[in-house]
């Protein structure tokens, strides 16, 4: 059920490419991503765009959920909240995801993105999971 | 109130220029901005990236509450929640915001993403207004 | 597809009854459901619990979808956000709800609860759909 | 900065007792509360309703943020999302609450809601904190 090689998930991912993403972890419903802050992630305000920050949420549960994908099932994001307690204007962040109940059809996933020991912001989704060869809901 | 330039706003936005994202109009609590999707947008299922669509909606209602802040305000996001309805892989994202309701100290927002004419993921917002020299909640 | 009688729907619902709750439309994936203030619904501050009016939204997207399942679907509540505008110490509140989007295995709703015109609360919301003799998600 | 006598914070919680809710703690930041399903909680489908559920969540929260409040401080709930796991029909639904940030003028909270051991839903909440002579945002 796990995944032992998560540069593969990571491979094929543009957009993380474009932002700086890399998993460092990908095993038994745990993901752990993270990207260094460069200029490109600015908002207007010069902190760290929120759609960065949801970015690593995303991405990251959706490699925790992959490691519990059988091999011809796909998950796609239905809906996720976020919620901001720091802006953030450099060093490192790092997101843990985590896959909190897996169903048939529904996950249901959890993040945190920390710069540090700080808690930086917080995210809980749901995924549609179906069959390569199905289609969505 | 509104706000003539939305050109002013964007030219600040390091993150938006590198997704490609531009507002088209910013003025009385609404704001619209797109972007074409391009190949760095994709994610490992080579469909556009949660994270570019929300970046959309969380960089839009920014815009859409600037227009309602007075000279002293600024803005940061509190929480988002968004929901995708249907995978996109090409073409123009264009997202509408607005705010439904500002407060003294929070506002609400909510945007539409739209490819052509269908609906591809909706999103609702809490932002926080503060004065420029005072802090965050 | 349509539901004429809503009634029907709401006869069985000892919860609607506990909070005085009634439907005065469910059909073509709308619904009208709505409540009159009572000394029971008050939270410790006096003022309607937040409790109260979520369960109008999270029954009235119940009964706009039922106006859109076949005989033998069922239908329920994945995740719900709603957002609080304005407290309310009496009157009547009125909850209209609506399906936005209804695919094969997931539908997604709206409610707006006012109280007169005065908008009080917005909820959006994810259910699932299956059929009576399968299972959940 | 702790609530010694839950009671208290309880007693003026009209819409509490019609659903039969009781905290059993309230303090630091930390709340438990609980109730007895019984007949009136079920929805048309012969299940506890998500509004109870969601009533212990957003009650929770306020008593977990209560015990973090100074004399002259008070708080409202600006959002909450939830999400269900399960169906539940009998027994006991406990509800544990936690204020994971209080900024000055903000805070976020979670509840976990259990029977016996296992997780029924869970829920996440944004809390607006002000002067008891003051106004909303």
């Amino acid at each position: 059920m796990s995944q032992s090689d998560p540069q593969k998930h990571e491979g094929h991912n543009p957009f993380g490419e474009l932002l700086g993403l890399h998993f460092t972890s990908i095993e038994d419903g745990h993901s752990r991503c993270s990207l260094e802050i460069r200029e490109g992630h600015f908002n207007p305000y010069g902190v760290v765009h929120g759609g960065v920050i949801y970015s690593l949420a995303d991405t990251g549960m959706g490699g925790a959920l992959y490691s519990r994908l059988k091999g011809d099932e796909r998950c796609s994001t239905v809906e996720i909240k976020i919620v901001y307690f720091r802006p953030v204007t450099s060093g490192t962040l790092t997101c843990d995801s985590e896959v909190i109940r897996r169903g048939r059809r529904l996950a249901f996933t959890e993040s945190e993105i920390r710069r540090g020991d700080r808690l930086i912001a917080k995210a809980t989704g749901t995924f549609s999971i179906f069959k390569a060869d199905g289609g969505l809901g």
